[in-house]
Parts: C-alpha cells; sequence; structure tokens
C-alpha cells in the first residue's frame, strides 16, 4: 500500500497498532451503552460518554448540548492549524431484537466472518460507532506519536440520527455552533466505505427523508367506534382500518412504486455527468450478488442494473415501513378497531425538501377527504449534495489514490443523513462520509464491523484509523506528494 | 316470580342454595385454567377439565374425542327419558392482556358492579363458562333433590370456538356422535340472555364466519424482497405492504363498508316477520346508550336506529381485525418489509355459505392479478337459522313467559356460533341459545358474570340454574302447567 505525505507515518502507525487492543475494547465498552432514541434509551448516558470520548482524544472544549430532544455534543480542538474541520457524529443506534442475533447484540465479540476476518459484532458497530471510533483513534495516535494535529476540529454528536434528526439544527446551528463550523472547510461523517472487495465508493449527496406515521382513528374521524368494539358490528359501524387502506392506496400508483399524491414536489432529473457516475459504479458491482444479497429476484419494472441504480439515485420514494392496526397477535381476534396506523418513510431528492413534501401530502389527504388523518412527523430533512470539487472531497479521492484504490464517485445515497444542515444555508459547506474499513448489518441483526481484515484490500481496524491519520494530513495541506512507502 | 310445572321446584331450589359458594369456587377454578386455542395454551388440560366437570354433574359416558386440532368432548346422560336434549359447550376462552383489567383475569374475583351486584370478573365468565357452569348445577341440584332427569342429554364442548370452529365437524359429526345428537329434539348452548334492565331476547340463527389472513410475500410474490431490507431500496425494489394495501383496496367500496369482492355471493333480503321482529326490538332498546356504550357518534350512512339493526341483521361484512407488517413497534424503522398481513373475519347470512364466499375472495383476487396474495383461512362456517317454530325455541317462550318476560324475538345474531353443524344436513336439528343471568365484556377486558343480583328483574347464578332447570322440565314435558309459586 502507498502512502504519500503524512509526516512520521511509521512512528503514527506505531502507535496505532500499540493501542490497538485499548481501542478494540472502548469500542465494546461504547457499545454496550445503546442509546436509542426511538425507545427513550440512554439518551443522557449515552451524551456523557460520547463527551468523554471527546475529551480523552484531545478536543479541549466540550459541551453537552440541550436541544429539546436527546441531548447533543458539541466540542472543538484547537491545534493552531490554519486548517479547520468539521466532524459529524451520531451516538445513537438502531433498535434491535436480541432473538434475532447470532450473537449477544450489546457484548460486541470478537467474531470471525468468513471471507472477512475478525469483526466486531454488536449493535450500532459500523453504523456509526467503529469508524467513529477508529476517528478517535487516529487522534490518540498522533498525539501518542508526539505529532501536531495537522487541523483544527468541529464536533457535532446527536443522539437523534435514528429517528431522522428531528432537533439537528437546534445542536449545528446554535450560533456559538455555527461560527465554529462556519470556520470549516466542510464537514465529515466517518464511515467504513470499503466493499467486501475493497472498493470504495464517494457519495456526493444523500438524499432527504421523512419519517411520519398516517393515522386513522375512529374519534378523529368522528364515524366509526372510540375503542375497540365486537367485529360483527361492522355491518352498522365504520371502520378506521379499512379507512386508512383507502387513503394509503391514494398515495401511490397501482404498482406502488411512483407516489401519485397531488401536488408532490418533482425531482430534477439526472445531469449527464449524474448518468455517467452511475454507469462506472454499477460497471463496477456486481448484479447477481446484490440481487441475491437482498432476495430480490426482480428490480421495479423488471429494470436492468443500471437503470435501477439511475432510478435509485433519482426518484423519490414513499415507502410503508410497517403497518400496525387492531389485533396483531397469532391467529385472529374478532374486534373492529378503532385506530389503524401506517408508519411511512419519503426519501426526496433535490430540489424536493421536507416541507414541501409535507405539506403536499398533507394537501393531498385534505383534498382525497381524508382530512381527519393524522400526518404525524416524527423526523426527517431535506436532501443533501455536496460538489465533488469540493476539497473535503478531492482529498478523499487523493487519499484513496495513494492507497491504491481509483474510487467511484456516486451522485447520491438513498439512504440518508442530516447532510443538509451542513450543505445548506447559512452553513453552505461541503459534507460527506469517509473512512477505509467495511461493515455490515446496519439496521438489521449481526451487525459488524471488520476488525482483523484477511483480505489484502480491505482495511481492518488499524487500517481504518490510518485511513483518518491520512486524511486529516491531506486536509492539513500536508499530502498531495509521492513518497511511497509499502 | 311465577314458575309452573317443575315438579318438586323448591326441593331443586334449595339444593341450588346450598350448592351456591361450591359452584362459584368451582366457576373460579375453571376460570383459572383458561384454554386458548390461538395460542395453543391449555387445549389436552380444558379437554380434561370438561370431561371432569361433566362425570361430575352426571354424564355416565363422558369421552376426549381427538379432531386433529383441540380435542373435544363428547357425554352423555341417559335418564330413561323419552325426550333428548343436544347441548353444545365451548371450554375455550379468548386471549386477554392482563394490564387492560381491572381485576385479575384469572383470578375471578367477586367485584361489586353498581347497578347490577356482585359479578364474577375472569376470562370465561360470561363467554361461556359461568353460564356452563349454571347449566351444570342445574343437573347437580335435580339429583341432589333425588330428582329424576326429566330429559336424556347429549353434550359436545369443544376447544377452538374462539377461532372460528375449524374441527367441529369432525367432533360433532363423528358416526357415534351424530347418532346420539340425531336424537335429540334440538341443541342449545348456556347463555345469560338477560339486558341489564332484565330483557330477553331469543335468537333464531346467526351469521355465519370466515377468519382469514391475506398475506403479501415477497417470496411468494416473486417480486420484492425475501427479507426485510432497508428502506432508501424503495425506489429499485418492489413493496409487498404496498401490494397488500392495493389488493385490499378491491375489496370493499370506498365507504368501506359494503364487500366489492366480484362475485361475492349475495344475502336474502329480510322477509316481513323479521323486519316487523327488528322494529320490536329496537323500540324496546335505546340508541344513545348502545352509541355510547361503543363510543360510535354515528351509524353507517348516519342510518337510523332501525335501519342500523336491519343492516346488523342482513348484512354480510368484511371487516378488517389487525393490520400487521414490518416494524410495528414505538417510532419509525428505515425498513421495507418483505411481508404484510390483514387479519380479515366476514361474517355472511343466508343463503351465503363459507365456502361460497372463499372461494368468491380467491377467485376476485386471482382475477385482480392478485393471486399471489395467500388466503390462509383460520376457521370459519355457515350461517345458522332455526324456526321460532320449534320446540327447542317454544320451551324457551314458555319458560321465559312464566318468569315475567316477554322474550323479543330476533331473527339473526351478527356475532356468530357454530350452529350451521346441528341445523344443516345431515342432523337437521333446531338450535339456540338459552339462559337468565347477565354477563358482559366478552372477548374484552373486566369480563363478568353476575352472581348476586341486586337489580330484582335479573337473575343472578342461582336465578341462572333454575332457568336451566324450568328449561330442562319444560322440554320434557313437564311444563306449560300455570301452578305458580313467587
Amino acid at each position: 500500500m502507498v502512502f504519500a505525505q503524512t509526516p512520521d507515518r511509521a512512528a503514527i502507525q506505531a502507535q496505532v497498532a500499540k493501542r490497538h487492543d485499548t481501542a478494540v475494547k472502548a469500542l465494546q465498552d461504547w457499545i454496550a451503552l445503546p442509546s436509542i432514541a426511538a425507545e427513550d434509551r440512554n439518551a443522557a448516558q449515552g451524551a456523557e460518554y460520547m463527551a468523554k470520548l471527546a475529551r480523552e482524544a484531545g478536543f479541549q472544549k466540550v459541551e453537552i448540548v440541550d436541544t429539546g430532544g436527546k441531548p447533543g455534543v458539541f466540542a472543538t480542538l484547537d491545534a493552531g492549524a490554519p486548517t479547520t474541520v468539521g466532524v459529524y457524529y451520531m451516538y445513537d443506534v438502531k433498535q434491535f431484537d436480541p432473538a434475532e442475533w447470532s450473537s449477544p447484540p450489546l457484548e460486541a465479540r470478537l467474531v470471525d466472518r468468513p471471507g472477512l476476518g475478525k469483526v466486531i459484532m454488536g449493535r450500532g458497530a459500523t453504523n456509526q460507532k467503529g469508524p467513529e471510533m477508529a476517528f478517535l483513534t487516529a487522534l490518540h495516535a498522533i498525539r501518542d506519536a508526539k505529532q501536531k494535529m495537522p487541523v483544527n476540529l468541529v464536533l457535532v454528536a446527536e443522539g437523534e440520527e435514528e429517528i431522522g434528526s428531528p432537533n439537528i439544527e437546534k445542536l449545528v446551528l446554535r450560533p456559538d455552533v455555527q461560527a465554529a463550523l462556519k470556520k470549516s472547510i466542510g464537514v465529515f461523517m466517518p464511515m467504513g466505505l470499503q466493499d467486501p472487495d475493497g472498493a470504495v465508493t464517494v457519495n456526493l449527496g444523500a438524499k432527504g427523508v421523512v419519517e411520519l406515521e398516517l393515522v386513522a382513528d375512529g374519534k378523529a374521524w368522528g364515524r366509526g367506534p372510540s375503542k375497540d368494539v365486537h367485529s360483527s358490528l361492522k355491518a352498522m359501524v365504520d371502520s378506521p382500518a379499512w379507512r386508512l387502506v383507502k387513503a394509503l392506496d391514494t398515495l401511490v400508483s397501482e404498482d406502488g412504486n411512483t407516489i401519485a399524491v397531488d401536488g408532490f414536489p418533482k425531482p430534477a432529473p439526472l445531469t449527464a455527468e449524474q448518468r455517467a457516475q452511475i454507469a462506472r459504479s454499477v460497471a463496477a458491482r456486481d448484479e447477481a450478488t446484490a440481487r441475491k444479497s437482498l432476495g430480490v429476484p426482480h428490480w421495479i419494472d423488471d429494470l436492468s442494473w443500471e437503470q435501477a441504480n439511475e432510478r435509485l439515485v433519482s426518484q423519490p420514494t414513499m415507502n410503508i415501513q410497517g403497518l400496525v392496526g387492531g389485533y396483531t397477535g397469532p391467529g385472529g381476534k374478532t374486534i373492529l378497531p378503532h385506530r389503524a396506523v401506517a408508519k411511512i418513510d419519503m426519501r426526496l431528492v433535490p430540489p424536493m425538501t421536507r416541507d414541501g413534501a409535507v405539506q403536499a401530502l398533507k394537501a393531498h389527504l385534505k383534498q382525497r377527504g381524508y382530512g381527519d388523518i393524522a400526518v404525524n412527523v416524527s423526523g426527517g430533512y431535506d436532501p443533501t449534495a455536496t460538489d465533488a470539487n469540493a476539497k473535503l472531497i478531492q482529498a478523499q479521492i487523493a487519499v484513496l489514490q495513494r492507497n491504491g484504490i481509483e474510487p467511484l464517485l456516486w451522485p447520491r445515497l438513498a439512504g440518508s443523513y442530516p447532510g443538509f444542515v451542513f450543505t445548506q444555508p447559512p452553513l453552505s459547506l461541503p459534507a460527506g462520509h469517509f473512512g477505509l474499513g467495511h461493515g455490515g448489518g446496519a439496521h438489521a441483526p449481526d451487525e459488524f464491523f471488520l476488525i482483523e481484515s484477511t483480505h489484502p484490500k480491505v482495511q481492518g481496524f488499524d487500517g481504518a484509523v490510518m485511513s483518518y491519520v491520512d486524511y486529516l494530513y491531506e486536509l492539513g495541506g500536508s499530502g498531495g506528494g509521492s513518497t511511497a512507502a509499502k
């Protein structure tokens, strides 16, 4: 592997190796404390722990920020450097059901994963504590090697990413936080970007998202029952559950794939450059592997792999996450439920906005006679986009290329993260993700992050740490040369 | 209160009073053993207990019958009488959630209920163990008073009533059971028929029912995912949850109230006599009380009280009991579920049949392009009807009138019970419900059955027992006189 301008890189790498066990143990301890906003679990403890990790890694000022929701963390590391870099963290994780896991999700055991090596398995391992711990370990290692930090850092960490970041603006746009970030060249989030074959995709943005519940309720409707009644009464009593079905039916096309909400904002078409990026990426990725891993025999409309990916990048979505109404246990129960709920997420692409999408949905329901159906938005945000020419992105490409990786550019993640708060006014900064290493199972059982790789092109934990070391020096202006070290 | 021809009625009544505490304790013990078919709970124990209760009450032959599902019980009491009467029991009860109860549902505590008196509160108290225990107590009391049983009895008890009696024919139509029942003048089920004001309705039939799940599943569909995947993939992956919504949408009218299944069997219109029965009953019942107790501000289509009741009696229904798909916990979870389920019940009126309704539903789904959606029928049966002139019914009317109650006749219960197995060929017997006494909360929390009544027109447990004593003597041919005893 080829590295360039990081000064005394070998000394830092030695500190990373020396710190390996300590860092893995720290990651295990962190996974053992799951903060889950959706379940109101461990928010205060999670923020305290996040603050402690930041202090220990060298941030001189660390503050827990009241957001009205789960607390955030704001921290600065002043290295007296000319360049300042923003870092976005989440300390919360997704819900989990231990019964579905092959290894206890809070024990973060090291287990062998064939073809990859030794992984740490636990909730949050890759989304996002593993990569985040690797980045903090980079700061420790630079200090332990008695090197000067090449950039100043501004860290913002939230505890509500997994519920759609409902209060991210209260954290990021607080005047002093905003002022600190405004000095930065952009904001990045640590992430293990390597595919199982070592390839890396650099994302230039992400879709926006809105999470919401549609609730049909007898009381709000003024028809049907205000409590569950015997199902035989259906002959004389209206049904909120049927009302929900009828309202849902109006939201999408017959095949369920196109949003049919009246006046819903329209997406901008892909540019030629975006199409070219997709074509290049798709050529490098195996369709059969993707279909098999998802258990999907056909894409929507039997689209080709490239067409399906163009749709993935370019189209907004209206998805049912869950349906909950009435009796949900085993077998049946003869009730007419008074209430039924659809859990929905919408994904948005520029120039659509969260508020525009929600307003259109509400107006549509009202116009179609379903004004009584509650639209309870629990979180969400606008899409985000960053220019490929930004230094934040160009530094990623440079570090990857010096690692022997020719990154693929990807126009827009289909998943979402609240990058909008950085890329939109008032901050208007570049934003992205970075990091070597590999993980899987985000939002699913057996989530993992690779610790010791058996694949020569895929970095384990220490390699991920070094990717952050190199990135920081690159961002600080020390990179770009050609002095190579294997 | 006026009673007639029951010989030595006072002696029997004395035995009922003497047995009161024993009988109530026996009911409490029975409630403490809930058999719940939907949860696969206590079927074998429930059948054993049912058999024990029958033996103790004087049935000479008692047999547990393998039905392929939960076991049934077949018992005969040969009194050497010219008349034989069939009795239908269920020993299973509905599911319950103790958190929703004001008194532990298996403890069957005696609690005061204002306006009614002392009630026994527990799962199964009124549906159906309370009335069933009262009937068994009548048999004990006749024996304890050294009286001759006026009729022979044939008892069939099932453990799957609450899941739609999927194996009732395997019990009732087994050749020897069928032969025993064939000798009877009809079959009745013990039931506390009194309203809180003492009024009694004699039902001449019941709707049929089908309970089923409609399941949309990626694997069966051959589209969408075969496991839950990240919701961002909605842009390129079909959604079984949306497919379920679209299929459901085709099943009912826009208001959710009329079945729109192509070729669905049609109900027979009400006869003039049935309309008259409804009009008489409706005049005697208070609409405001009914609407308040159900929490229903308007009936379907703003129908009048009488029109709503005509609809209740005459119209088939398609009801959503529950919707379950994907993530059903608190908040949201960004998944695209691979599977979604609607729990449905359909209620049927003559001449519709269970098989006809299921076939039409399946054909409709196939015709509309939803042939992949599974129709998993878990139970159900045809509607049932009995002629008002049958001795089984006329004896009820006679006993009620001698109790000072002018019963209202009701064409058809909107709820369901598997009377079809008795009223249709090969048995073609009258079937119905009978019993004084009062209960409430069937299928709901705080289910109860009245034990000690404070209302002069409503019978407590001992009065319910005596109503069965009188009914048996009436059926045996001893009734009908006018010798009155207060």
